[in-house]
């Protein structure tokens, strides 16, 4: 049996791997999106295997670590945080990848119009994941805090692209299919910022020991 | 300490009490909108509270055991399970409140057309989701095996009623926020879906072992 804690430190590596990927993969589908570049989305959507492939190699690592050793206190919380923090991402990679599909559907048809508020939110949510991935790296709960307050912000966006492009069905109906590959690339962009703050929580949990979830008291292991 | 096998029996049931509230809160989300019944949707919203607390108690119990025992084989797997059910339960629960606020708007406007497909499609995805909480109380592979096709059919049944409602709102603007409504409403029932089919893999997993998201090879414990 190799040593519990490089097995941890590879552990913890192989997350952040996989939040950088995720990370550029966000990216790259809402640059997609803006510069109609149809060649980047492909890629995103192929990026979608090694993301894959990333959880299952995550989730084996911990099943693995839970076996082999008698985890308890902080190294238990790393490993259901591990768990957690890896569905997270998976999911997110799902969501860039539907960003994607539907940059592409948008970079046939002609633009109606500017992309409103969307790549302002983009940036955001990346800002956003940037930095509960800061905070995990950093196992620093006051940063993972700092992220929470933004998930309002993103919100608030989602609701005025949403008005902005419902408007604009309304008096343009032959640009309802463009809208709605927009609303829904809203609707993603906001998901991404939801587990972002899911990843920020996380961390607080893992340093702290308190589950901040729901508005949980504090729920010691 | 209490003894383990009665432990992780609670656990189960607490799984299965969720599993419960969930379907539902699912089931009456729809039928709040089929009804236009407001009250209906507000119960709903007001039992996300209990689902997130259900939630936060079936993540300390798994934390717990995983703590004060040295789970392996099947028991380790059925914790690593629970904290993914768990978190599928608890999304499943987000996404039928998101229905029920949707019904709440679509009951102040006229009904423009009938549900389309809706019913249908909840009613595939009720089913699902049934059978896979059935897969996971009988440890039941081969039942699990069985829901996953069924996912086809809820995309293919969404794609209808997307292309259904680009139609009608093209034709008449007016239409445009309700048929955009009842397009989140098949978005979010399609999550639920693949919400449902992550559970049905659990359960394959948690009795033969063999992890068989994205495909993978075999990924023994």
């Amino acid at each position: 049996m190799r040593h519990f804690a490089v097995e941890l430190e590879e552990l913890n590596q192989a997350i952040l791997e996989m939040g950088a990927l995720v990370e550029s993969t966000i990216h790259c589908s809402v640059q997609a999106l803006v510069d109609r570049d149809e060649r980047m989305a492909l890629r995103v959507i192929e990026d979608e295997n090694r993301i894959n492939q990333m959880e299952l190699d995550v989730d084996a690592r911990v099943t693995r670590l839970l076996a082999l050793n008698q985890p308890v206190a902080g190294d238990l919380r790393l490993l259901i945080m591990a768990l957690k923090i890896n569905t997270d991402l998976e999911r997110m990679g799902d969501l860039a990848v539907n960003i994607a599909e539907r940059a592409i559907s948008l970079s046939k048809v002609p633009p109606v119009k500017p992309l409103i508020d969307t790549p302002r939110m983009a940036s955001l949510v990346e800002d956003m994941l940037h930095r509960s991935l800061d905070s995990f790296v950093k196992r620093d709960a006051a940063l993972a805090a700092k992220v929470l307050p933004a998930d309002d912000e993103v919100d608030s966006l989602r609701d005025r692209i949403y008005s902005e492009l419902l408007e604009v069905m309304q008096l343009n109906p032959t640009v309802v299919p463009a809208a709605i590959h927009l609303m829904f690339v809203a609707r993603n962009l906001e998901r991404i910022a939801d587990h972002t703050t899911n990843i920020a929580e996380d961390v607080i949990f893992l340093v702290r020991g308190i589950d901040v979830r729901h508005h949980a008291t504090e729920n010691k292991v």
